[in-house]
């Protein structure tokens, strides 16, 4: 559900989140984006091991607990 | 000291990391790439409001302050 963008866009990229829990294995990386005049949702996007890109609510614990994982590995 | 990339890479992005504090205000996204068969490291790559990029390393305090506050603004 991530737009198509480039390295700084000047809108929200997300028209949702999916809801369902990804696997970290799954997981080839998170962009965060704060919010700010641009859009003013933050904005968790995962792109996948296939390429796919989905964007993730950023208050969703498992979420969370993925981030930390990436960071304490 | 990020080199340029695609969305998905298949070696090392970061040649080292910045050290010094950045302000959370210049910061414009943040990518967590979590480390696998295509690089040991996590790599935490900052792009800046100036457009930047800048790897960050993923275990200095600063950097997980900067990140738990984008998730929980």
């Amino acid at each position: 559900k991530a737009l198509p963008r480039s390295a700084i866009e000047l809108r929200c990229q997300c028209v949702g989140t999916h809801s369902k829990f990804i696997h970290p294995k799954f997981i080839h990386n998170v962009n965060l984006i704060p919010s700010g005049p641009h859009c003013k949702n933050v904005e968790v996007i995962a792109t996948l091991t296939d390429g796919r890109e989905v964007c993730l609510e950023p208050t969703a614990p498992w979420v969370k607990l993925i981030i930390k994982a990436i960071l304490d590995k």
